[in-house]
């Protein structure tokens, strides 16, 4: 017998049979634990897979590792190789769970700024019947999105269909990607694009490169009256510049579910900065019953490929970081 | 020579410099007024066409009038036949203008209120980082839109293609409708789809069949955590029921942004309804470039078809109200 420990914080108890009954006809069995102190430390040793949320901290205490399979997309907390007990270990993460998530929040976010929904909120608290103000729609809007990944093309698509009139996808090196971007272009063409941008998304992973990426100079270049909506992570931006540009008045909104540091703290500026929408990252995460299902299904298809030794469809460059 | 009267409240110099242009080749002169008021009581018999927002009070004062073209969908307070000097004055309406902005605003509603954004909203304002809350999406969905012209239309292709599962539109008689619609029934089988509606959309006019349309009986029939969205006419929904199922629980939430009576006094019961969020009446107007673009080019392609003698695309029935 094989054994696999599941970090259990986000399954429903259908989700515990399925990979319960696929486990068991692949050879293994599972434990659900919520902590590693649900683990007798002498039992350790036989677990060769970790599927959830396991910390980084804790893998080095289980010698025998082979896989660790996480349910976020993100995995900047687990790339360190010092982490785990021997550098062949592999890791896994759950892309392709979040676009759906993920790219309803974007949209959310890009039509309460440009439909400034917000002061119409304020206007609601004080039982205030506000008058029309200006409003902007996705609708024949330029976006252009950093990442063009699962989440990536998942917004790409959304606004497509809602009419954007070119939606630009922005990545490391140019490959093929989904139809609804109109073009592809590489961060060394993104100076370009910028100035041209009404709606401009972030879904970028930290990595080395992508840290700083929303440069002060960057967010100078898009148009007056643009919008910046971040759901990857917090690092690619200048907090302090977007801080400016949203005083400014040069952006006309912004929308961050990521930030740094998170949680923010009661007296970071960012909490007061005008036309910013703040969301303690929660776009992606497990509070949708979709992003489960799906999750669980792209363990059991890499549970299955693992058995029989081909490589993983979701295996993650610990070096390139994503 | 003949003349147009344009009540100008929302178009800019591109819009006037169209329309008079158009005009001009069709043998009309165009004066652009802000109220009655600004066109001499001695010059009002040469007017023959109305456009843009004429109230219903003024039209009588116009003796030789043949058009009235309301910039609006709705056309509630212009059917009354006496408003008119003779019951032949043609009435159209310019829908089609607001499918885009309507669309959006109603899908801005749907995740706000599937995401809980006002509870973030609330942690936000408060500098408070809030924990993840169960999150429901539009893809997966079941929508029921009531009204299936160009609102209705433009709300369904949005709903199908974020992955909504299934789009029921609503209306009066059955006819072929846009295929983003996955079947069209009647009122009569209304109480068949509700309690299998996730979310419930109104885009219906104010007419005789349409008030009280959602009654208490029928907010009862939708399922438990269900939402609803009206952006059609206040009139069609019992608010005292809708107050009392948002306060119970019986629905998740809902977004009006029509409402009664317009505008809501500040004392108003509907202000502190929970998981209600309140808009005043503004998903549509002409706050949206768009919108007013459309909105002078439909007038443009009636004032040809009145110049030749031919049926207007946008004529109102008085009688039926739409």
């Amino acid at each position: 017998m094989r054994y696999i420990a599941v970090f259990d914080h986000f399954l429903r108890q259908d989700h515990r049979d399925q990979i319960t009954r696929i486990a068991g006809e692949l050879g293994f069995s599972v434990t659900y634990c919520t902590t590693v102190d649900d683990l007798p430390e002498s039992e350790r040793g036989r677990y060769e897979v970790l599927y959830g949320n396991p910390g980084p901290e804790i893998l080095h205490l289980f010698p025998n590792l082979k896989w660790v399979c996480v349910s976020s997309a993100g995995v900047d907390r687990h790339v360190d190789d010092a982490l785990y007990p021997n550098p062949d270990v592999i890791l896994s993460n759950s892309t392709g769970s979040y676009g759906v998530t993920i790219s309803e929040h974007v949209l959310m976010m890009a039509l309460m700024l440009l439909r400034q929904m917000p002061a119409f909120q304020e206007a609601a608290r004080e039982h205030r019947w506000h008058g029309p103000l200006p409003t902007r729609s996705i609708f024949g809007s330029r976006v252009t999105m950093l990442g063009t990944g699962d989440i990536g093309t998942a917004v790409a698509r959304r606004m497509k269909a809602l009419g954007a009139v070119s939606v630009t996808g922005v990545r490391r090196t140019l490959r093929p990607a989904d139809p609804a971007f109109d073009r592809i272009i590489t961060f060394r063409e993104l100076d370009e694009v910028l100035p041209e941008t009404d709606i401009l998304v972030s879904a970028l992973p930290h990595t080395a490169e992508t840290a700083g990426v929303l440069s002060r100079e960057r967010i100078g270049l898009l148009p007056g009256g643009a919008i910046l909506i971040n759901v990857g992570r917090g690092t690619a931006l200048d907090q302090a510049a977007l801080m400016d540009a949203l005083r400014s008045g040069h952006l006309a909104g912004a929308a961050l579910d990521v930030m740094v540091p998170e949680p923010l703290p009661a007296d970071h500026p960012l909490w007061t900065t005008p036309n910013l929408l703040l969301t303690p990252h929660i776009s992606g995460n497990m509070s949708l019953d979709h992003t489960c299902d799906v999750d669980v299904d792209f363990f059991c298809e890499d549970l299955e490929r693992f058995a029989r030794g081909l490589p993983l469809l979701r295996a993650v460059d610990r070096k390139r970081g994503y």
